[in-house]
């Protein structure tokens, strides 16, 4: 396989090597794809995982939250980190319970988070997040004050040490168990979203969005 | 409220602390609707998070995977870790972009976890992982040969510092936002499973198990 810069000893897929991609494509699609991410940081030696949402632009992601939030102080501080996004697409039942498996598709960054403090791309990072996790809702809502600008800190992390673990298809048994009556195969696993809930405190005469009447996953 | 404890310094929900629960009651439920968790742990100062299956016993969570694998060597050392489960119940729509929130149930539990060597406990451990996967395939699959469970270490972390970070309901908008025009409220977002797809190579004759055509969510 061609040598990939966002491929490091630290991203190598080492168990079940030929699952892990260290392709752009492979790790943007899953990104862009998702909206929740897993972050863990280190604070004493103790590791954190935080789940939290994000947003891509070009080849960098964003993450955001209070300015006041235990994370985000710690990360502004410039430590490593590991962003972690994972899509579970099916459960692999083998005839043999060792060969169970999942398919799934995750992608890892490290790297260190940078405070993005240039309020312009403050703006447009807090869109992008809005705009992954549903599109069009930044142009349909009042958008931050720059009192709320300031309550709120901004992450960045370069997405140039990363890879995928992707895998799919049904399940790959051992010969010997080929011929046992167990049923083998996949269970499809995904996400939705159900008929939205207006808040009780909606004015009625406000009617729904279509980017809300239509949202899926 | 009452000191509980599972709530330590270091679990403590500081940012919305009424969204932090320190019951084990709180913990567990989040833990037993769920099959996949985050995985944080510490190689030289960087965090990695991996998402795998675990199972409960009582007190204790269990993961498993290959004894290769460069997670369970680590974690086998008896470093720290962090596990993470998060639920993402719905998208929060505020007016206001500042006020967007998600409805989440999360877990996160702190210690060290310590490689089980009874082969007793090894077996009960894979049997509780396989059960909160998909409970009744334990009964319908052909069991771990002895070099198979060589093949596999089991990591055990007990369940004795945790929080749960729990968010439901309608949006929170500030007072001025009240009258604005934009649409407010929820959409609600869960997990799916699909119909059941046999392996190609499965022998027709064999019937798809109950536990398997209405397996849920």
């Amino acid at each position: 396989m061609e040598r990939s810069p966002l491929l490091t000893s630290r991203t190598k897929v080492k168990r079940i090597p030929k699952r892990g991609f260290y392709d752009r494509e492979s790790v943007v699609s899953i990104l862009d794809s998702a909206f929740l991410c897993h972050v863990g940081f280190v604070v004493d030696g103790q590791p954190y995982v935080i789940p939290t949402s994000f947003g891509r632009i070009g080849d960098r992601i964003y993450i955001h939250g209070s300015a006041a939030s235990r994370m985000l102080r710690n990360l502004a501080e410039g430590i490593s980190v590991c962003v972690t996004v994972t899509h579970l697409d099916g459960l692999v039942l083998a005839r043999s319970a060792f060969n169970h498996s999942m398919n799934y598709r995750s992608a890892v960054i490290l790297g260190q988070a940078e405070l993005v403090v240039d309020p312009q791309e403050k703006l447009e990072a807090l869109e992008a997040i809005s705009e992954q996790i549903i599109p069009g809702r930044w142009a349909d809502c009042r958008l931050p004050s720059s009192k709320e600008l300031k309550a709120t800190s901004v992450l960045r992390l370069p997405i140039s040490e990363a890879s995928a673990k992707i895998r799919t298809g049904p399940p790959v048994d051992d010969d010997d168990d080929m011929s046992s009556e167990f049923w083998a195969g996949v269970i499809p696993l995904g996400s939705r979203a159900g008929k939205a809930v207006p808040d009780p405190l909606l004015d009625p005469k406000i009617k729904i969005p279509l980017y809300v009447e239509e949202y899926s996953l």
